[in-house]
């Protein structure tokens, strides 16, 4: 996790930078101020990467230190366009001024300015020394103030089509303690779902606005608003102890993870409406699975771990992180995925930005990429917790960390590696507990105390070690992590007759480059999996650390169109297709990690493999 | 078919009438003409309903008399509102003058002028006795004499976003022989494919402009547009003799169909762009198999038969209006589907037009109400052909076929029954040959004349009977159609490890509704089909004539989450799931034919049923 939030700092949060001046978006800003003339550029809700890219560099000066020069100009920048009532919004400030909240369904007005609150609050906490932070957290003031006046108990009741301004006011509230930001985000959460953003073109359930979140039985429509909710709802109910609402959000997750949830942590299974699609609606090719509803589904279990403590929560946070997550980056931190299919076809058209067979470094809708910047920079925040009983580790990567008196050092090549090595730097006085999660894929979890064996059985998910600890204990956590092969839910169709590879956290795919010599004139798809052979784990120094050796063959091709009939039942199994003269002796082939894909040329891949059938 | 087309007459014609007027249509050309001040109502290509609901009117008319009003009243009406130049557009006339051909790509204005003309041509066809036919074809005319001026040989180099108008300006060649009319149609084809729409919003690919047809390898963007340009291509080759466009047409048409024709001989599997999407892509939930493309398909491959004589041209003729096109209407003939997929699931969200649960009364985008309403009104004309040589029977269906001073009479009630009896009432003299078609689903096709066996084996999908016919001779011909079980190729992911039923042409499939009260109580998405049992047909007198007794049972859902792993390859299969405590024993189930689904409550639907895989 250092790795990629070094590349964040070297590459992708300049890149977000260069991309920002390059599309016009700090130009929007400007002519605002009366400081450019260009005609505005990009979507309508172009600020709102601005201010995640304001956000990821507050937060990487917090991290590493660093210029605060991009800090300081767009703060400058945001104050002087800053209308005197403290609205902020430069697609509505020159050419729009009449539409000014008119059209709360998608005008992005109140998401806009979330993004800007959530800007302030990174730039308040993690560089409180610069004094543009201050300048962004008085802006950010003002035009909540604004919200707060204008749709709060004195106002209007009414609700933004894409929620995510939910969560940041109630962040406002725990950086300044003003209690009516707190209360216009709950008044947010309790007034959706009530049809006052009216059908749009894609119905109410798009933004979830036909149900009460209290009454909600399943997420639906816009996968990302779903889970921006879902993060601002768990925000409200943790401030205001409101139980109800922290139940109804893990059914809501419960939901989410058991019937519209992808093997990478990825959700959105319509490219129409960026949608959840049904319950069991899963197809790898189509997975809209878009980056940014990964990192609301992280941010979502992030609250719902601190809200709870329970331990499957972090195995999302560790799934989607290294899968969904991590798939959307090149390697180079300069090109990004804003869907991530499980699945990329021979002959696949990937001339269009809806379904690029490789990575692009820019979109016409560019939320993703800031929202990557944003989130890897803070990704440290995420690793652990501590309270006056302990350390709690939930994300394994080398660091240090600290809290309440409190310093372990991490030494791990975590999850190329299955040793975790714990050495207590700092130990505070008196006993306290190290609870270190044992991951839900893990079922041999060993953990040695100075070089003994500790027999302790994990509860609840965490292993717990309770003692009087001395500067220099080591520990070593063990998570064996043999390969594995996955099976889907039967009810998944989409996936029937195929299983996927894993190893500790990591979802691995097989991509085109890594055909031998043997099955390189083979189509893709015509490619199996022989189950009667092991698995192998191969470490390399290519692309990918350790790559999973999986025996394929490939099928002979029915000679025949589409469809083939069957007209006795019973003579034999229909659709079974045996190994027969034609199909390839099984070769192994070296399975790379899924969020490793389109790193090389722009060949199919595929998550899901088919299983030999047996003979029928 | 005749049924069909008595409830065209009777309902969808009528309905189709209603909602022209109800939704606007004719009130948009009445703004144009002065009498009507309303606001421009719907897409801006709404004149075309008007023009397919008044092909179909002439169809109706010439097939059945009735009424011409409504041809008469729209023919004085649109030859009111055209311009003296001959441009009509409603959309166009009023409010955006300025934009007239300023947006090809999608503007539909050539597109509307091919309905415009085709729907000329029908009147004139159909129903020359009516003065208003020779009104129509008039201002049809100018239309097409206004296309030769501005975009022939001496006009500009362009063509329209949505093909249409070519098989138009071609039909219009045949029925006045002005070759300018062929010569455009020619023109339009060959300036296609190199990027003179520009990207637009879906890339080039989308319309089809990315590369000319003669070096296109596989169909590809927008289903409709892919298939109405085909359709028109076929008739500039035919025309101009032009064999290498011909053979290019056959080229993709074989491309469509070997890899993105859905089992109902639907085609479009993206809801997104309404597009083919990649090869083998194919979701059963997700088919978007647009009504449209489906009578798309039926106009290519009618006049791929008449230009080549091969039958499997028939038999997808046969099979897309069996399933593809019917399923699209109720049986009341006052609802359609736009999109027609293949499943539907339990709890499936059918509150948005883009994916009902059930048939619509009309669409915001009413293209395909229409385009059904002028299919089924000239349905009869695409059962047999005739020429010098004899009769060549391709659909069959009760009725009267005459041609060349040959009569024969048809009595059968196929598809349900699989015994056609022809009847000889007027001979001709000398000898012919009697040809009728063995559908490619057919392995036992049997034929006797005035009572005795006829051994000849089927050439090239036709049964030939050539001889001096007697007035008074009869043919039986029985075309075996056992249920039977359909695989697809495996490299179609999406319904790996499932079957569908079909008997004769017709496409079966299971129904909620349908389910016994031992399987009433499982989840839709937990049946699977036993096919160690057999499959039986049953005659009914409720909503489908014949059924197919399924052999399904419930498995039992694993209790964990949507994943699972299986650590150990060798241990047994993973991903199978072997009848276990809790799996209902199997229970007998009617599947009904496809074209006849959701005519009762909105309920899940499934053409492709898992198989209960065997034990481990």
């Amino acid at each position: 996790l250092g790795g990629w939030q070094a590349r964040n700092a070297a590459a992708t949060l300049p890149h977000c930078v260069d991309q920002l001046a390059a599309y016009g978006n700090l130009d929007n800003l400007r002519r605002v101020t009366g400081d450019a003339d260009a005609p505005y550029a990009g979507m309508w809700f172009a600020d709102t990467d601005v201010y995640k890219t304001l956000e990821a560099a507050a937060w990487e000066l917090g991290r590493s230190g660093g210029s605060a020069e991009f800090l300081t100009d767009v703060a400058a920048l945001l104050e002087k366009a800053q209308d005197p009532d403290g609205y902020l919004n430069s697609y509505y400030q020159v050419d729009h001024r009449d539409r000014q909240w008119t059209d709360l369904g998608f005008s992005h007005e109140m998401y806009a300015a979330g993004h800007l609150i959530q800007a302030a609050v990174a730039a308040a906490r993690a560089a409180p020394q610069v004094l543009a932070s201050q300048q962004v957290v008085a802006v950010a003031r003002r035009f909540a103030d604004l919200l707060v006046r204008r749709f709060g108990p004195e106002g209007t009741e009414a609700v933004d089509g894409h929620p995510e301004v939910e969560t940041a006011l109630v962040e406002l509230y725990r950086l300044t303690g003003h209690r009516p930001y707190l209360d216009q985000a709950r008044r947010l959460v309790d007034l959706r779902g009530y049809g006052r953003l009216g059908p749009g073109r894609f119905g109410p359930r798009y933004w979830q606005d036909d149900t009460p979140i209290r009454d909600q039985t399943e997420v639906t429509g816009h996968a990302v608003r779903q889970q921006y909710l879902l993060a601002g709802a768990v925000d409200v109910a943790v401030e205001t102890g409101d139980n109800d609402l922290l139940a109804a959000v893990e059914r809501l997750w419960r939901s989410a993870l058991t019937t519209r949830t992808y093997l990478t942590g990825g959700q959105g299974s319509r490219h129409k409406d960026e949608g959840f699609g049904d319950a069991y609606e899963l197809p790898p090719d189509r997975a809209y699975a878009e980056t940014c509803a990964a990192i609301g589904s992280f941010h979502t279990a992030w609250r719902l771990l601190l809200a709870t403590g329970k331990a499957h929560y972090a195995d999302e946070l560790e799934r989607v992180l290294y899968n969904g997550i991590a798939a959307s980056t090149a390697v180079d931190g300069r090109a990004f995925f804003y869907t991530n299919p499980l699945q990329l076809r021979t002959g696949h058209d990937g001339s269009h930005e809806d379904t690029p067979s490789q990575r692009l470094s820019w979109y016409s809708c560019a939320c993703c990429p800031p929202n990557l910047a944003r989130l890897m920079a803070s990704l440290h925040a995420y690793a652990a917790t501590g309270d006056a009983g302990g350390l709690q580790l939930h994300l394994y990567a080398a660091g240090r960390i600290a809290g309440h008196g409190r310093v372990v050092e991490v030494r791990t090549d975590y999850p190329w590696n299955e040793r975790i090595a714990i050495v207590l730097t700092e130990a505070a006085d008196g006993p306290w507990t190290l609870a270190l999660r044992v991951p839900g894929w893990c079922r041999d979890a060993r953990v040695t105390l100075n070089g003994w064996p500790v027999r302790v059985a994990a509860e609840e998910g965490y292993l717990r070690l309770s003692r009087t600890w001395q500067a220099g204990d080591q520990v070593e956590l063990v998570l064996a992590m043999p390969p594995r092969m996955v099976a889907a839910h039967p009810r998944v169709d989409a996936v029937r007759g195929s299983v996927a590879l894993a190893r500790g956290p990591v979802v691995y795919c097989v991509e085109h480059a890594d055909l031998p010599a043997a099955l390189a004139g083979a189509l893709f798809e015509d490619l199996e999996l022989d189950a009667t052979e092991p698995l192998r784990l191969v470490t390399s120094d290519g692309l990918a650390p350790v790559t999973i050796g999986v025996p394929l063959r490939a099928r002979a091709a029915p000679p025949d169109g589409l469809y083939s009939s069957c007209h006795q039942p019973g003579q034999g199994r229909p659709g079974a297709q045996p190994a027969r003269p034609g199909s390839t002796p099984t070769a192994t082939v070296a399975a790379i990690p899924y969020f490793l894909w389109a790193n090389r040329a722009a060949e199919p891949m595929r998550i899901w493999i088919p299983l030999a059938t047996p003979a029928g």
